[in-house]
């Protein structure tokens, strides 16, 4: 296995190239003007497998953007890693925020970064991640160091709530059979504290609609007078935290699990720095639910952020307006036990039930999905342990992300396997946000470190 | 006088016409994109003033858009009629409610308006109630009805706060002299019940910015630990109103004048009915402040209202997103008393004031303008009152609007004369909103009413 890093270094550039060429397309799942894009990389994703070893791969239609699937089965007695990705990707706005194209990657060279990153909307979340396996099938297919069976299972809609792809693997528990469930789509700590998520938030992400008149009124003629959609929505969005930022949605916690103060403590221990956290963002003060600190509020605490707003006049100068409707999306970040779709029914049922008179109210279900806690003690999670001490040498810190990979929680019921979250992301990689960006040190360090997994992995069955 | 009735008769169709040409230019003034629209507006405007008699017109350079002056000056010693309104025009959006084109004027049958109404925008805010000035000035030229002098000024900027005008007044106090202004942009109670204007409110339009994090960030990994700023916006704009929809600037009532009971009782004479209010708007409750009614509300007593609020991704799907930043446009409405420039500044203090840590607010005032009360013991309201008599055979009801000619106040200060408010739109004619339009009957209307103002103007000089 010595020979990955020689592969590595002999084949950078095209390993780079091949990963800028996939993130050249658009893909953007939530939008369906690119359609054409999203379907264009499903093509893609096929022929890079079958370039890197597959034996068998296609791409599997579904009601929405197909699932692109492949296998290597080298031997039936032999222990089988199903690996999950996503080739959609978050739309990329607001552009004017970009310092180059979304969709036009460049390599440069950051403080944190000096070999370099690659900047395009996808590069870290997920195109970048999931390709790394992609080459580490790679390198163990043409140089004879497969050890054992592995499949494939990279889905468009990871991006829009998977709905397609929960289907999938329900009308699929056969084929997808697995010993372990491999996903890099999170991160590490910080480039020289390797991490694995141990733990995922679950998401209920809603649309709300307020109607007030039936036109956009004129706010001289009717200002004060008739309820106006906007004042409205902020004023039943503000409710929705108490003083102390705690959700006030009726029975929101009740499922919530509270840690054990040895618990907390033991979380506290993870290198951390407030300052640094502060200055990265440019905020003079954190802000969040009382009693916890800033990595128990964003992970082992439900959140309700705002993601988007609009209503009215949004141009350029004044418009004295009192818009007909008022709209955000709202999302709820949430933690094991909290079933999502009981807490976006809660949500639901409260919301509408605190809009005042003149007014209609509408909540639309986006998506969502159930938070997850893998166990450290699995075979899984010791082989990745192995890995990273082989290529960082060092032990890998467990964490809870904040972050919700919906589907990790639906493998394990249908599939009865355990996930492992072997991210080489780093919290400054801007996912989701303009100028997101994968650095290329952790792109190749990913390539190196999974072929590894394989290794220890199929060593714990032997 | 009387052949004006005829005259219109005559030329009814070049009225509409002259009307419908002047409609299909998009001179919309908040947007910079239509400069050269707003523009040609204006030299449309001088050459019919020039075609309707006047002996002198000029386009009057300003640091924004110019403002169209002209005069007939038939007799220095005679009274001189100087009649304001504006060429420019709200923006159209939304433009998906519509039934047809904004800037292609279309006339159609209403309920309301069994003679047809013109649909565009501008119908009637002002484009319509300006031009009917210009063709009972042609009615008075050509048929030697002009009993006195009149000016003409005409400016497109109104939308967007009359900035260059309030200069242009007050460099030109003595070429606008005069002993009336007369205005037509404000609306009557209903087609049979005539009223004039006697109270606008005064305006304070501020635009506000929140600030969090220096970029977007992923909602998962940084939900609930920074300040989301649209959530803190939608707490911010909420803590603006109480829970009996009182405003909450320390301050802001200071300086508003609380009617009497009898001035009360006097005002509820008005006819109005709140259920058929609330049909004509689709709601099932009126709204606002506790302890005054409808017709309070939206005239003696001063609101707030958000006109436009946005932030975060606004796009098709979902996309889990923390903004950097959210915004809102906010106005507010005053009464007779209260100063803008003072509520402006008290708006900016407090709402920078209440801004949580982890966040930075700015405001950035955009316009404003004093409120208006005009007496009804004036030569000049008479003579309006009698011209309504003329026309309608009713004596018109003097009414306060809730709306803002910031302009009026400047007026009265910089040339000490009384301004008239002969309105002759209604409050469904949808100003502002899409479909705005104005009936037919309306227009003419208000071109024969017109010249009797003139009349009994200058009669009461004699």
């Amino acid at each position: 296995m010595q020979s990955i890093k020689s592969y590595i270094q002999d084949n950078k550039d095209r390993f780079l190239n091949e990963l800028i060429d996939l993130l050249k397309i658009p893909s953007i799942s939530a939008d369906s003007a690119y359609k054409g894009d999203v379907l264009k990389t499903a093509d893609a994703i096929k022929i890079s497998l079958e370039k890197a070893g597959c034996d068998h791969v296609e791409i599997c239609e579904t009601e929405g953007y197909p699932i692109v699937y492949g296998e290597k089965i080298i031997d039936k007695n032999l222990p089988t890693v199903l690996v999950y990705g996503h080739y959609d990707v978050q739309p990329p706005d607001p552009l004017d925020l970009w310092n180059s194209p979304p969709f036009e990657p460049v390599i440069q060279k950051t403080d944190l970064h000096p070999e370099g990153a690659i900047f395009a909307r996808g590069a870290c979340d997920d195109k970048g991640q999931m390709y790394m396996h992609v080459k580490a099938l790679e390198y163990m297919t043409s140089n004879n160091e497969l050890p054992c069976n592995v499949k494939f299972m990279i889905e468009g809609e990871e991006e829009v709530g998977s709905v397609n792809l929960a289907k999938f693997v329900a009308a699929n528990r056969e084929k997808l059979t697995n010993d372990v469930i491999l996903i890099s789509d999170t991160g590490m700590i910080a480039k020289d504290v390797p991490s694995i998520t141990t733990g995922l938030r679950g998401l209920s992400y809603v649309e709300v609609e307020v109607t007030g008149p039936n036109r956009d009124l004129h706010s001289g003629l009717y200002g004060g007078a008739v309820a106006n959609p906007i004042n409205v929505l902020t004023k039943m969005i503000a409710s929705l935290h108490d003083e102390n930022n705690h959700i006030t949605i009726p029975g929101f916690y009740d499922k919530v699990e509270n840690l054990s103060d040895a618990e907390r403590a033991e979380m506290a221990k993870a290198p951390f720095s407030l300052d640094a956290y502060k200055k990265s963002l440019d905020i003079n003060a954190v802000y969040g639910e009382e009693g916890y600190s800033t990595n128990e509020r964003n992970s082992i605490r439900p959140t309700l952020d705002v993601n988007g707003i609009w209503g009215g006049y949004t141009g350029e100068g004044a418009k004295t307006v009192i818009a007909s409707k008022a709209y955000a999306k709202i999302s709820m970040r949430l933690v094991p036990n909290q079933d999502w779709e009981e807490i976006t029914d809660l949500f639901k049922n409260h919301f509408e039930s605190i809009a005042p008179n003149g007014v209609t109210v509408k909540v639309i279900p986006h998506h969502g999905g159930q938070g997850y806690v893998t166990p450290i003690d699995s075979v899984g999670y010791r082989a990745a342990s192995k890995a990273y001490e082989a290529t960082f040498g060092k032990t890998p810190i467990p964490q809870r992300s904040g972050g919700s990979i919906p589907i990790v929680a639906l493998f394990e019921k249908e599939l009865k396997s355990k996930t492992i979250l072997m991210g080489f992301g780093l919290d400054s990689d801007a996912i989701h946000s303009p100028n997101e960006h994968f650095g290329v040190w952790n792109y190749l360090k990913g390539i190196e470190t999974i072929p590894w997994f394989y290794k220890y992995f199929t060593d714990s069955f032997k």
